[in-house]
């Protein structure tokens, strides 16, 4: 049988064909445009997961069913997303007004959890009994992986580590608390300090770099300058991946996964932000001499969405 | 068939005879006297296993199995204790040493962890697919369920949620690491807590209730002055509290658990700690109208540990 998996991005949706080993045969893209009714929006992701059908040259009847990865929380029970915050959408019916475009079977679940689960599957972190995906992007993601599946608590609201508090009474957060990890974790946090170094320093490598139009700043250039040797941008990375060692130390400490696997945007880093992250975690073991999980970056890039929610659909809809 | 039990806490260590239903039939303590030989203890404690034993009335025939929950971490494919830094255990050979006294089959186990079992398989959180034990006392120990069985991680560090970092460049801990949550969640914390206030505010009614002798303040003596009514100690609670709230809010954002559960010396403080933990939490969730997890006072007290270390030993030894 042959699986779909959709990922619905802030920016993009994107829709593919998987077969039994995780391997994408045809895929398809549009525009998310949140904002547009929500009927609106599902037409066009029944759109891309018909082309994508169409282009791989599977037919309907060998699909067995379909995973929708969502920036948000869903009750598969219903088929609803509860929450997506991103899109506007608030406890609307996925499945119903999907399954109006293609009739099959359909699981919902955040897109850090799947992206965490395809990497457990066929990715870096494949057979891993338990692991932790970590998506570095404008927020900060988790998925957890237990026993080889994933978990998502007891009510549908576990993993949310960019919403750990990190420092009480801290940065505000877009979730309307304060102090959220992912303030001081993210791509938008390392923008935010970087911002903050322009405006104490305009003299330094970063503010050249952006010729002093904040508005231009982004991850890559602060990163790209620390990598380049740059004393003070190298200072504001160290600051930002030790954020980071204690976020992957609230892992181990609580859970203890097999793996840590790191990904989306700021992951593109490479080995300059693994190896900067992972020398300052035993200063923050309890055992510093026990065994912790090994960290590795993600492997399967933008395509993690699309795979681990056919994958994890296929479980699913299976048992 | 019958299990012992045996507990091995900092000041006692207590022994067990428990049946199926988790019901203790005989018990028997003596002091651990932390710092002798490692031999001598473990021949105390094969002792008090044996005594035990024989007011029971159980023959050794009809046991199965022996269960030790240490404060620390263990080994069991060796049966070695690995640390247990109360007691000044590092790398012990536990199994081997008490099977000189009582040849039985061994399960060593981290004592907040077979607490948390305990409380699953018998206890207030009983059935519940997964909880997380919180033991509020000296320190701060967590006792994770999943799926009905104890997690202990991929290298049996996990759970260490006394050693989360909870302020960054916070208070130092015992552990070499500074801002453990341990430093503000337990009654070590508090007493610190009330000791600044008694130095701050002489007049104040804990330091009248002590004499000014800060040597004799302990918890109850700061929770019985809030509960009465004092304005001062009544915010230092409120504070106090508001640290375990967070700490609740990062189990249920991290992990989503069925249920929480609140042991150890302070949790005697029963409803008026429990309410004003609770009452805090919904201010720090993400999803706000989502259901999260109960939280519960523990219901086996002392007992859990011993009635947990027997039940699992059942569990991990029948497989």
């Amino acid at each position: 049988m042959k699986y779909i998996g959709i990922d619905v991005g802030g920016t993009h949706m994107a829709a593919g064909v998987v077969d039994e080993e995780g391997v994408i045969l045809a895929k398809a893209e549009t525009p998310t445009l949140p904002g547009r009714p929500f009927e609106v929006m599902i037409e066009d992701m029944g759109a891309i997961a018909n082309k994508a059908l169409k282009q791989s040259g599977v037919s309907l009847d060998d699909v067995a069913c379909i995973g929708v990865g969502i920036p948000g929380i869903a009750d598969n029970e219903k088929g609803d997303v509860i929450f997506c915050t991103n899109l506007f959408w608030k406890d609307e019916p996925l499945r119903r007004e999907l399954q109006k475009h293609i009739n099959k079977p359909i699981w919902i679940e955040n897109d850090a959890t799947v992206a965490g689960f395809a990497e457990n599957a066929i990715g870096v972190s494949r057979g891993c009994k338990s692991s932790v995906f970590l998506t570095i992007g404008t927020g900060l993601g988790g998925g957890i992986v237990i026993d080889g599946k994933p978990w998502t608590g007891a009510h549908g609201v576990a993993s949310e580590l960019g919403h750990l508090t990190m420092v009480i009474d801290g940065e505000p957060c877009t979730c309307g608390k304060d102090g959220c990890m992912e303030r001081y974790c993210s791509a938008t946090a390392l923008i935010r300090m970087g911002k903050e170094m322009c405006i104490a320093h305009p003299d330094c490598d970063v503010n050249k770099r952006i010729n002093g139009k904040l508005e231009n700043l982004n991850a890559k250039i602060i990163i790209d300058s620390a990598k380049d040797g740059d004393s003070m941008s190298l200072m504001l990375f160290n600051r930002y991946t030790r954020y980071l060692a204690l976020a992957l130390n609230t892992i181990v400490s609580f859970l203890d996964p097999e793996m840590i696997v790191l990904g989306g945007g700021v992951s593109h880093a490479g080995e300059f932000l693994l190896n900067s992250i992972v020398e300052k975690i035993p200063q923050y073991l309890m055992f510093k001499t026990m065994p912790f999980a090994e960290v590795h970056l993600a492997t399967l890039g933008n395509d993690a969405g699309l795979i681990g929610s056919a994958l994890l659909a296929r479980e699913m809809i299976r048992e």
